[in-house]
């Protein structure tokens, strides 16, 4: 029996799916390292730990191959299998998420290399204790963007794009707080400023996730929320799960 | 006779032509809102204009909504014309490039907030110097990324993204300027860190002008470049016009 179009059909669209399973499983692996790299920062800074403030900024390379393999992996995809609908904003999701993450990679590196020039100056140590707050939330933020990503969780990636506003109120509290402290200790005002950068890295970090949740809002909903109220959306979508039950 | 696919052809890549024509003349109009935005911003800051900076922040949701129509666009023409090749570098390019340009919107009005924070402070008039000149490249170099945009031009693109290391070297300089003077003068830390932000944001559109660049590299020559070696890609591109001599 001669090979049709229609035996070829099943076979093409199980490769597809597997491009597309490859490309979502290497995104993941790319914000695991993201993770890892502002986890690794931050201990860096807290801990004062040079090596680890060093291992830091040589990794961040990783991130960026990882960023022009997969970029080159959805481009393939995009010229090759010409994907509609649900696919498509898949492979744009995908996009945008991976110049977050890359973006997410260059804070991280920013804080290291905030930590090594910290690196013997243990006396700002009582400073330290809001950036911890501010990083602690900035991880579990980006944490539970990545987990909506993978479980393609609209619901979860409108409530963490709404913690945003969290941590921008602790970057305007630490601001606050460090000025009033340079004011009054002008001598310290070369060591506490970067620890205002640091502030601004994480705060910019919280950014980045925050797009991340509007890539998969755009993914499950097919809907551009870059500029919407997303206090409204959060009711929308509750009261259609609401419905759903 | 009976119409044929071939009657069609040329009617459908006349209409897929001015698509992509309306497309690149959309991002165009974005780029000159975009600099306009920055212009104004940096009036309103250098001028103590509380009422230009007040125009500049209400016109950014001029540019989010230009954001969201041109991204329709463009998956719009990704949907129906599944382009290749060199359309669909475009389309990607500009994805990206209005991507940026909306940020630099933003950046905009975060500097025209600060302006509006400091309209009565005219006594720091005095230190602005540094950062009108740093404004003045930032402007230019944004000018120019769009300039090489519109004409397609990797060669100046490569050249404008090799700038931002200056527009770097401005923004290091102004801030251990700044420093210094908040040392020496810790009464004036209010109003000099808000300065201090507003040469974080030229960065940062400097960042993005660079950024718009790549992405003009990427659509002139099929390549990735963001984590390459500019230097040695201005080179290659030199010795091609060359020998095209």
């Amino acid at each position: 029996m001669p090979m049709t179009i229609e035996h070829l059909k099943p076979h093409i669209f199980h490769q597809f799916d597997k491009e597309l399973e490859d490309i979502r499983s290497r995104v993941m692996a790319m914000g695991g390292l993201a993770e890892k790299q502002l986890a690794d920062a931050l201990s860096a800074l807290l801990n004062f730990d040079g090596k680890l403030a060093e291992a830091v900024i040589a990794n961040d390379s990783q991130i960026n191959d990882m960023d022009v393999a997969v970029d080159g992996a959805c481009i393939e995809v995009l010229v090759r299998r010409q994907p509609t609908a649900s696919d498509l904003r898949l492979v744009l999701a995908v996009l945008r998420t991976i110049n977050d993450l890359e973006r997410i990679g260059d804070e991280a590196k920013h804080v290291a290399k905030i930590a090594l020039r910290l690196v013997d100056k243990e006396a700002i140590k009582d400073r330290l204790g809001p950036l911890e707050h501010m990083g602690e939330q900035v991880k579990q933020m980006l944490h539970q963007s990545l987990d909506a990503l993978a479980r393609a969780d609209g619901q979860q990636a409108v409530l963490v794009a709404l913690a945003d506003k969290n941590v921008d109120k602790d970057h305007d509290f630490i601001m606050r707080q460090m000025l009033t402290y340079m004011m009054e200790n002008p001598h310290k005002i070369p060591d506490i400023t970067p620890l205002c950068w640091c502030a601004r890295a994480l705060e910019r970090i919280g950014d980045r996730s925050r797009n991340i949740c509007e890539h998969i809002i755009y993914l499950v909903k097919g809907k551009d929320v870059r500029h919407a109220n997303l206090e409204q959306l959060a009711e929308e979508m509750a009261a259609v799960r609401q419905q759903a039950k």
